[in-house]
């Protein structure tokens, strides 16, 4: 039966791998590493030094892979179905590559970013596969550090506060407006900078019950590695500063990922 | 200046350290190792046995205390004054071990389970001691493997949906309700197994506006250890199952840990 490691391995940082991650790499086979396009160039190679630092040479394989681009173009009710089309190309391509370059004895790994459990499609694509039924393997998860753990270590600060909740959402869903019954909120793949729309004096306020003045962002760039960039502080007096400095080194790597924690002041309820 | 690191250790797997973690381990003068009373003296003997397997002996120190119990027989509003006392009780000791048991240029370190962005108050307390400003010291943050992240990868399964949010809550916040605008929800520090106000059958349905039938429980205890448990399905069938496996191992064990993640169907919003 074939064996199939999922291996959160850490939001960029290398040292951010677990020692059960380290043992998994030891005990695989083949390495399957999709390349989503030269942007993301940079965090193949992040993967292949993990792979000659801490496996040794000669002990298995890398078989590399194009995944299919994601249609973006579709906005708002699209979104869901756009998305199934791409889960269901990737399912051909992890499809092919196990029944192809996995032998019938062999363990293969994929080396997911972060933690697999967050925004990361692994873990669908794969039950989809073996759904269709056309190749049979066993999977295990190893969990990661996620980028949201990174990001508020680097702050020295909690998730939640005490006692109370938080929810982690998307650039997207804060759009829609400031979650109802929490105040923090950790947002991921936000490509627009939307706390912009809870710092105030843009007219955004009241509809969400907020003017910037009441909220502190923690906002991290590039966490873990050496392009890292932290800024945190009241919400309206750092969005500027974010936006400028976000401007500034998406423009000199050509990419950018970021994650902020938007933290309402309360006096509890 | 002394110096202190807060490192997340993992939930419950040795192997969940992350490389990161054992430098932080082997660049440790004194530990700081605080008890909270004999139902955790299991997990006081899983970290002196990460530091009997991480760092040479001889080149450091343990430093054993006791944690001042929480008040909590006060409840409801009463919640936060009495976490307030005794996160100030923890001050004070934290403040006499950092005084007194660490050398002006050594480096202490505090082995917090799971991450420590998540329902620990470490970081608060520092803070505190710091504020105070009768002993100073520079501190950093070793993010760590939470049980959240845990419990999904032995489910193998998100933690939220395509782009769909997460909630992260307390099993007191659940009793008030199901977290609305969200349909996926990991409850921690639930003693009283919160999840069966929604299983339905006890009129508790309607007002929270879930019956059971339409909500999956992914539910595990002890996760990472031996004593690991894993119940998922249906949160109708599978409560009753989770009920007794919990009151066994715990009445076996004479504590548990335990945490889940609620999902609730739904055609997408
Ligand atoms: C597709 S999601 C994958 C998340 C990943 N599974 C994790 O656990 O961090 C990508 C998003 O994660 C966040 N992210 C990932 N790595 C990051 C890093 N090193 N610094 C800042 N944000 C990061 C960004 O919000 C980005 O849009
Ligand atoms: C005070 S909180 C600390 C959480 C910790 N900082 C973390 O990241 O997991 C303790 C709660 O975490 C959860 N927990 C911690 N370790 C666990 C384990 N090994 N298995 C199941 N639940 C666990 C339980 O919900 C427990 O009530």
């Amino acid at each position: 039966m074939r064996k199939i490691h999922v291996i959160g391995i850490g939001a960029g940082d290398p040292d951010q791998l677990t020692l059960q991650a380290v043992k998994a790499l030891r005990g695989t086979d083949v390495f399957f590493l999709l390349d989503k396009g030269e942007v993301k160039a940079d965090l193949t190679r992040l993967r292949r030094d993990m792979l000659d630092t801490h496996v040794p040479e000669g002990t298995y394989r890398v078989v590399e892979a194009r995944d299919p681009e994601r249609d973006r173009s579709a906005g708002g009710a699209a979104y869901s179905p756009a998305v199934g089309d791409w889960r269901s190309a990737r399912a051909d391509i992890y499809e092919r590559l196990i029944a192809e370059e996995l032998g019938e004895d062999e363990t293969g790994a994929f080396l997911v970013w972060g933690d697999p459990s967050l925004y990361d499609s692994t873990l669908a694509i794969l039950e989809e596969v073996l759904e269709r039924g056309a190749v049979a393997f066993a999977y295990d998860v190893v969990p990661g550090i996620s980028s949201v753990s990174a990001l508020v270590a680097r702050h020295r600060t909690g998730l939640n506060r005490v006692a109370r909740p938080v929810q982690i959402t998307t650039g997207r869903r804060l759009a829609e407006g400031f979650p109802e019954g929490v105040d923090d909120v950790v947002v991921m793949l936000d490509a627009h900078q939307t706390f912009r729309q809870y710092a105030g004096g843009n007219g955004a306020d009241g509809a969400n019950g907020t003017d910037g003045a009441d909220i502190d962002i923690y906002w991290g760039a590039y966490l873990g590695t050496p392009d890292e960039i932290l800024v945190s502080g009241p919400l309206a007096e750092a969005a500027p500063r974010i936006e400028r400095l976000r401007a500034e080194a998406r423009e000199r790597k050509g990419w950018i990922m970021d994650t902020y924690l938007l933290r309402r002041r309360t006096s509890g309820r």
